[in-house]
């Protein structure tokens, strides 16, 4: 099976420092409730205790057409053209995540990996880590070939390189694509070893009709991959796309380079299933941001031992129940340094 | 049984053309989750569709002390010492709810209606509205004479009235004091007739033979006021404090003047419940911030039809909960403001 190097885990000293922190602050025991956790995950990842709060937070959302998506399958209620569209919005600035980033002070970078269109009007550089036009139908053939996976991989670890670059503090993997949660719950389903039936949801909204259609297809996608699926790229190539092979690149690339990932919803949990089989570890350096309605998402969440922070019934992708939750990251480290010491109101 | 005027509703007009304008959202149907309701909500409450996010937040925290906790009653894991300690990390800025309040640009005002102590070290502004020192034990008498809770409730309206005089256009009423989940959960047992089994929880972190001994306390306060409670005022001078009066006082006044508020934890929502048996309809102004541990928060949230927007656990009191909700209120404004519209995409 492929596997890349463990990366390095956050400061276990660090982790003890910040815990003895939290029992000392002017309050109840437990009392900040999940975010006494959160403060002593973020400073354990930050390498300091206290830790300033996340000031550089920086999201990249992965775009791309999905093959499934191909003669009216009823996988999605959209037509493949809405990606191109979105990835216009993104630019502009004036998707859902768009909106939630200016609030929360959060760069967003929106990257074309396998967008069925020539972005021809968009600023080049939105395409500069274009892998193909669409990925393949899993439920027919594989998604990539070997190649194209590679290369994908490379381009997601490329782009968390450039952003870390940039200084970010706390990265956010974000998705784009008609279709997508298909080969997303089909991947979470291939790591976990659950059935079709577990892992598909309603994605943007489809009806029964078409969520049994989406289930069958995704059987056949696990039948057709076979036990190929067994290593973590070839489950890619198999079963994933190109923007989520890039996903998966970010998170090992983030996870090596000890910056800390915000999850977001199914997609992103389907790039942190397999790249956490891909280099074991990385996990510690990962907190979920948003419950996903779609129920692989809580499925991996679980099997990877994460709890979201947040439950607002948000199903808009884009990296949006992530940047959502950025908030509670910075309340959480604040809390931790700025809140009396019990020893202070004595 | 006593009544106040019921509160003019938010426009009913704004909220349907802001249903209309996130239907048109360039999002599938019902992506937002949580935040499409929220959205309405504040458009009706602000009157305008979209409507500018909350910009002047201001959270009133309401101290007192609570003769349930003399002689080792044993209903808080904490001496009554603690509240007029913590009255002093508001007013220097470094309780919890004082760190997120500072990063969401809250302001923050501590008033001491019924601290145990004379504050005299402390600013004169934050005893303006003292009604007496602690209230009374009300497991074996009333808590407040009537003209006590007639000067509570006035002291309330008064806070409120400053509050959006200081152009308040969202309020958040918060809570400090030793004991105070014993009659926040009296309250809520007495307004929606639940036994004191159902409605006695852990408070800062009690164990299991404290929480027998609250309980049996609760019943027996409810036992000693018996069918007296079934006026709202009469219930709060009978089972209540000076401090949950004056939240009482503030939510009306609040709701009388337009302005929405922000519920926080167990007291909050004992003040909520007997607010809206004094005028009904004030409920439509109001949103939950959290969802709080103490069994007694989850059933008066549901009994008045309000969903917490987060669960994370937190049990600290002070608004926090709240607080932490405020830059959801935010998002949701925001998306529906500046979000592209499916008309502007095609």
């Amino acid at each position: 099976m492929t596997q890349q190097p463990r990366p390095a885990p956050p400061s276990a000293a660090i982790a003890r420092r910040a815990r003895e922190r939290v029992a000392a602050l002017a309050k109840p025991t437990g009392a900040l409730g999940r975010l006494e956790d959160l403060a002593v995950w973020w400073a354990a990842c930050s390498g300091a205790c206290p830790a300033a709060p996340p000031a550089n937070v920086r999201a990249v959302v992965l775009a791309g057409d999905h093959g499934v998506t191909a003669g009216g399958s009823g996988v999605s209620a959209y037509p493949r053209e809405v990606t191109a569209a979105m990835v216009g919005a993104f630019v502009a600035g004036v998707a859902g995540v768009s909106v939630l980033a200016r609030q929360h002070d959060v760069s967003v970078r929106v990257l074309d990996l396998a967008v069925d269109a020539d972005l021809t009007e968009l600023p080049i550089e939105v395409g500069a880590y274009k892998i193909r036009r669409s990925s393949g139908a899993i439920d027919r053939e594989d998604a990539l070939t070997p190649a194209e996976t590679e290369r994908a991989l490379a381009a997601g670890a490329a782009i968390a390189t450039e952003e870390i670059a940039a200084g970010a503090d706390l990265l956010i993997v974000g998705d784009m694509g008609i279709g997508n949660t298909t080969p997303a719950a089909s991947l979470i389903a291939a790591t976990f070893g659950l059935p079709a039936a577990e892992v598909t949801g309603r994605g943007t909204g489809i009806d029964d009709e078409a969520l049994i259609a989406k289930t069958a297809l995704i059987q056949r996608a696990l039948g057709r991959a076979g036990a190929r699926v067994a290593d973590p790229i070839t489950r890619l190539a198999a079963l994933g796309s190109a923007d989520i092979a890039a996903g998966v690149g970010f998170l090992v690339a983030a996870a090596r380079a000890g910056v800390p990932v915000l999850l977001d919803g199914v997609v992103s949990l389907a790039e942190a299933a397999v790249a956490e089989d891909l280099a074991p570890g990385c996990v510690v350096w990962w907190a979920a941001g948003h419950r996903s309605f779609d129920p692989a998402q809580p499925l991996a969440t679980e099997k990877l031992g994460l709890v979201p922070l947040l439950d607002l019934g948000l199903r808009l992708g884009e990296g949006s129940g992530a940047v959502a939750a950025v908030p509670l990251v910075r309340s959480a480290a604040s809390l931790l340094a700025d809140m009396a010491l019990l020893v202070d109101l004595a």
